[in-house]
């Protein structure tokens, strides 16, 4: 099974660079994440923002995470990136990002996240939700 | 009127620094923000944390921001910041950072800030509340 | 004398926005310096990364900031950002910086930078040198 | 083999969690990087912005990174740090870093780190060099 692959491209800000010149790692999330809310929101042609209340989740955070690094990148430099679903599961799902320069993969990582929502019994905990089906048949025809 | 003066200390990090090798600006923005909340957690005896549902706020977003650079910071500098406040007004405060380096004066900033609560009317929109005497009277005698 | 304006557009990220929902103040000063960079790349016609080297400075460093804030900025809002500069002096300058949401005004802040270069008799020590009258020369005609 | 265990705690602040109210997930990494240089700052009694200049290399960059999250983090949070070398190689080595709240574990990752220095014939290219067996001897008997 393929999902819907979304690409975006950004470029590399002085602030997203340490003293050796290059991006502190901590910054990739950054993007990733921004591609994981943009991904659902070009699927189900739903705002990122008001995806939290039409779904009653309080968003997707992440449980594990595996990324490698395969070349620095400075400033300045174009990225493009690919965000795709790997697989879902009952409350979770996996996401895959790959970052390219000049058609070189310099980033790949692989996030799972879970569905969540505010446990009714207990607001204050935070626990994984069902996967709506229609948010996979989305995807999957997306 | 002098208020209750806050001390805390950093060391600079990695990762606040950019390729100059100095911290990057939007950085001090951190420790302001840090101090400041906890200036309030130690003057009124409540964790920061609690201190929005304490008295129904959100938070005490900033209006106002003016911040002076004397000396670039680099890693591994060690810094001392003093947090006071300079003013407090009906629904709203001044508060004073300033971080040394050696005893030299290295940044300075003030920033006007709203004790701010969701409008009972709205919501949705956020707006300036009447700061209680109590944590006026707090600060003075803190 | 008014200079070319340079604009872009950027959506505001989840990761730029605290537990109240709204961006988190430090984030603005991102979006200041990235438009700053890409100023001088557009006026100047020279990349923003071969800048440093290209006028012998390390970057432009900030000694002065002043920003207002007039609207809270959240999740998934398109913020159009207006930065151009208002002076140039011998070996510094003023950038303004406007955001706006829908048309309407929500952060403003100006900041002067220095042109900065390494002294050549203390590298460790870095200082204003003088702004190239052909620099001055392209933000007049850009 | 067992090496020297670096031991640090931080509280978790305002900017470090988003609208959900915990941790954005980019932000452990500060974290991780912070505690990897203080780790390589204590066991070899070197400043750690000197190790760079002292052993030749630019830094030790990332290139594979796992990590899990067991429990979100929120404002204000008490967290505990450990790390510590799982692995010493012949340019490259293997850092482990272990979040606590209350003594549960909360975050857990795993760092392949590169000992970096800048290619002799190419100084724009960045490359693993030999990890000098004082540096790891010294974690040894650390």
């Amino acid at each position: 099974m393929t999902y819907f692959v979304r690409r975006d491209q950004v470029t590399i800000a002085w602030a997203h660079c340490d003293p050796a010149g290059i991006v502190f790692y901590g910054r990739f999330f950054e993007f990733f994440d921004h591609s994981t809310w943009m991904l659902f929101e070009e699927v189900l042609t739903t705002k990122a923002r008001e995806i939290p209340a039409r779904f009653n989740i309080i968003g997707f955070p992440i449980v594990d995470l595996k990324t490698r690094f395969f070349k620095p990148l400075t400033y300045g430099v174009v990225v493009d990136i690919e965000t795709t679903i790997r697989e879902f599961r009952n409350s979770s799902f996996d996401v895959q990002h790959r970052l390219f320069v000049a058609q070189e993969l310099a980033v790949e990582g692989v996030e799972t996240r879970v569905w969540a929502g505010r446990d009714p019994n207990d607001p204050g905990r935070i626990r994984g939700m069902a996967l709506p089906a229609e948010v996979i048949e989305r995807f999957r025809s997306g």
